[in-house]
C-alpha cells in the first residue's frame, strides 16, 4: 500500500470508509505506532490472556473532548491515556489493556493526529499498559472538533479489596496526594491567552503505581478517587452523599501552587471546582492515616501529599471547609459549568 | 435531588461538568435504564466477576456517529450495542459486558437522548450483557452532532477458538448469513427522503448466539467477519490480504433483497459496498460448509444463509465475483467514501 503523506495531508471521510484508505490509516498509524501483536492481528477485536483468576475485572471508560487538543504538560493522546489508566486505579486495579476509539473530524491535519497518536502510545508505554483493539469514525468538517477520542481500561483487582465511599464513616481521613489545580489552570490559561503557559504545566500523570503502594501500606483503604471534571469538590460531595455523613476539610491543609491561586483569582475561578489529571483523594481509618500519608508520600506521585480533613456525622451531606481565617464555608456541588470540556 | 424535565430540557454544558446537573443526568437517566448493581455503584469504573479461567479475555470498541440517529429497525443506541456485541462475536466471543461513553452536543433535546438509552438498555437486556459503566461529556453546539456513542464490549471465548483470516486457505468455503445491504440502504433511503421508509429496515442486530450455534456446529471455523462500513467487499478484500490469497464469488448466490437492488440502482451504491450491521461472513474448510451451512438455517438469523464462493490461490490477493450473466467482475477495496456516517 502507498504511504500516506503525513506531513501535508489531512483527514478526510474515506479514512472512516472501510475501505483502502481507512486501511492504510490503521496499518501504517495505529498499528505502527501502538506496536503490540493484539492490535496487529487487525480482527474486529482482540483475544488476550484473562487476568489472574479469583480476582475481579476491573472496566472503566473515558471520553475525551479536551480543548486545546495540545497544552503544557500533555495533549488529548497523553490525557486519553492517563484518565482511564487512572480510572481503573482509583478502584484498585492494576490496568492491563486499552481501547481507543476516535472521532476524527474532516479536514483535521494528518500531522497533528500522528502527534497525538505518538503522545498516546508514549504514555501507554511508560504506564506498561497495550492499547489492544480500536476504532476509527469520521465526521464532517463542522459535526465534530478535530479530535475525539473514547479510551476504555482494564484491569484486574484482588478479590479482597473493596474501595467504595459507602465504606466511609465519620472519623475518616480525607487524604490529597498533591496539589491542586494544575491541569485545569493549565488548560484555562491558553485559552484566555493568559501567558502562563511556561510557568504552569498540567499534572497529567497514571497513578496506578502511587495506588499499589498505597493498598499494599494500608489494604483496607475505604475510597479512592481522582478530582477530575469538578474537582476536589465535586469528589467530596460524592462521597458525601454516597457515603451519607459530611466531610470537613481545612484551607490550610490544602497543597496549591501560588501560581494556581493567582491565576484562579485573575479568572475568576475556584481551585476546589478546577480539574486535576494526576492526583487523587484517598479516605482511610483514622488509625491508618499516618502509614498511608508515609506511603503516599514516598512515591514521587504522592511527594506533597496531605491530610486535609475527616468525615464528619452530618445527615445533611454537607462539604464544609474551614478557611484560612478561621470560618467556615460550605463547599456545596458546582452549579453550571465553570470550565467546559476541560478533560 | 429535583426531577430532570426529560419532556422539555435540553442538553447543556452543565451536564459535563462534574457538578450536580451531571450527577442527576447520571442518576435518573443512565443508572435508572441501565438499572445493573455495577452501574449502580457509582465508581470511576466497575468490579465485575472474572470471566471463566482457561478463555480467552475478549476486547472491542466502536465509535458510533451514525447520521440520522433514529432510523427504520433502529437507532443509534441499539446500533452501539449491537455492533459492539458483534465484534465481539466475530473474535467467537460470548459477550458479558459493555462500557458506553457519551458525547452529548449542547442543545440536543433531553427527550431524544433518553429514547437513545432506553432503546440501548433494551438492545442489552435482550442481548444479555449488563452496561456496567460509563462516561458523559457535553461539547458545545456545532463542535458535535447530537449524540456520539463509544462503546467497548467485554467477553470470553475458549482458548482453543482460533478464529482468524491468516487460517484461511484457497478452497475454503465462504458463507454469508443473510440478505445483503439493508442497514446502510434503509439509512441512505431516509436521508435522501426516497420515500423507502417503511418497506426497508436495517437489518441491525446482535449475533452472537447465531456464533455460538455455528462454534458448535464447525468448532474449527476459520474466520467470522460482520460486514459494516465497506461492506461485502471490505471484509473480502481484508480476508483476501491477511490470508494470502484470493476470494472468488457468485453473484446469483448472494441473497439481495429486490428493494435493496431497486434503491441501490436509483442511489447509485453497489450493495457489495453497503453496511450491514446484521449480517457476517464466515470461512470455513469445504468439507465442513455443509455442517455450517445448516447450523445457520437453523437460527432465525441465518434463515437466509449461502454458500456465496471460496477462496482461491492468488498471488495478487484479488477479490473476483462471477456475474450473473456469467462474465468476471473484479471487487475491489472500496475507493472515497459512498456511504458516510452510515455507523
Amino acid at each position: 500500500m502507498n504511504r500516506i503523506d503525513f506531513a501535508h495531508g489531512r483527514v478526510d471521510l474515506s479514512h472512516g470508509s472501510g475501505g483502502r484508505a481507512m486501511a492504510r490509516l490503521i496499518e501504517q498509524l495505529f498499528v505502527a505506532e501502538f506496536d503490540n501483536g493484539y492490535l496487529g492481528a487487525q480482527h474486529d477485536g482482540a483475544a488476550l490472556p484473562m487476568p489472574p483468576a479469583g480476582c475481579r475485572l476491573i472496566l472503566a471508560t473515558d471520553s475525551h473532548v479536551v480543548s486545546p487538543l495540545f497544552f503544557p504538560g500533555g495533549d488529548i493522546g497523553s490525557l486519553a491515556v492517563h484518565g482511564t489508566v487512572n480510572d481503573v486505579a482509583m478502584c484498585g486495579g492494576t490496568p492491563l489493556y486499552l481501547t481507543a476509539g476516535f472521532i476524527l473530524e474532516e479536514g483535521f491535519p494528518l500531522a497533528d493526529l500522528r502527534r497525538i497518536v505518538q503522545s498516546m502510545a508514549a504514555a501507554a508505554r511508560e504506564a506498561g499498559v497495550a492499547i489492544v483493539t480500536g476504532d476509527t469514525k469520521v465526521v464532517q468538517q463542522g459535526k465534530g472538533d478535530g479530535v475525539f477520542i473514547s479510551t476504555t481500561g482494564v484491569g484486574y483487582a484482588p478479590a479482597s479489596i473493596n474501595i467504595t465511599p459507602r465504606r466511609i464513616r465519620p472519623g475518616d481521613k480525607i487524604l490529597l496526594s498533591g496539589h491542586l489545580g494544575d491541569h485545569g489552570v493549565a488548560i484555562m490559561s491558553l485559552r484566555e491567552n493568559l501567558g502562563f503557559e511556561t510557568a504552569l504545566q498540567s499534572d497529567s500523570a497514571a497513578l496506578h503505581t502511587l495506588v499499589a503502594d498505597m493498598l499494599r501500606a494500608v489494604p483496607d483503604l475505604r475510597c479512592l478517587r481522582d478530582p477530575t471534571r469538578g474537582g476536589l469538590a465535586a469528589v467530596l460531595n460524592e462521597f458525601a452523599l454516597q457515603a451519607g455523613c459530611g466531610m470537613r476539610i481545612r484551607e490550610s491543609a490544602l497543597p496549591i501552587r501560588q501560581e494556581v491561586t493567582a491565576a484562579c483569582e485573575l479568572l475568576g475561578l475556584d481551585p476546589l471546582y478546577v480539574a486535576n489529571e494526576g492526583k487523587l483523594v484517598a479516605v482511610c481509618a483514622p488509625e491508618d492515616a499516618d502509614t498511608l500519608l508515609a506511603a503516599m508520600r514516598a512515591h514521587p506521585q504522592g511527594r506533597d501529599a496531605a491530610i486535609i480533613g475527616e468525615a464528619i456525622a452530618d445527615a445533611n451531606q454537607f462539604v464544609q471547609m474551614e478557611t484560612a481565617f478561621g470560618g467556615k464555608r460550605m463547599v456545596d456541588w458546582i452549579n453550571g459549568e465553570q470550565l467546559p470540556r476541560i478533560c
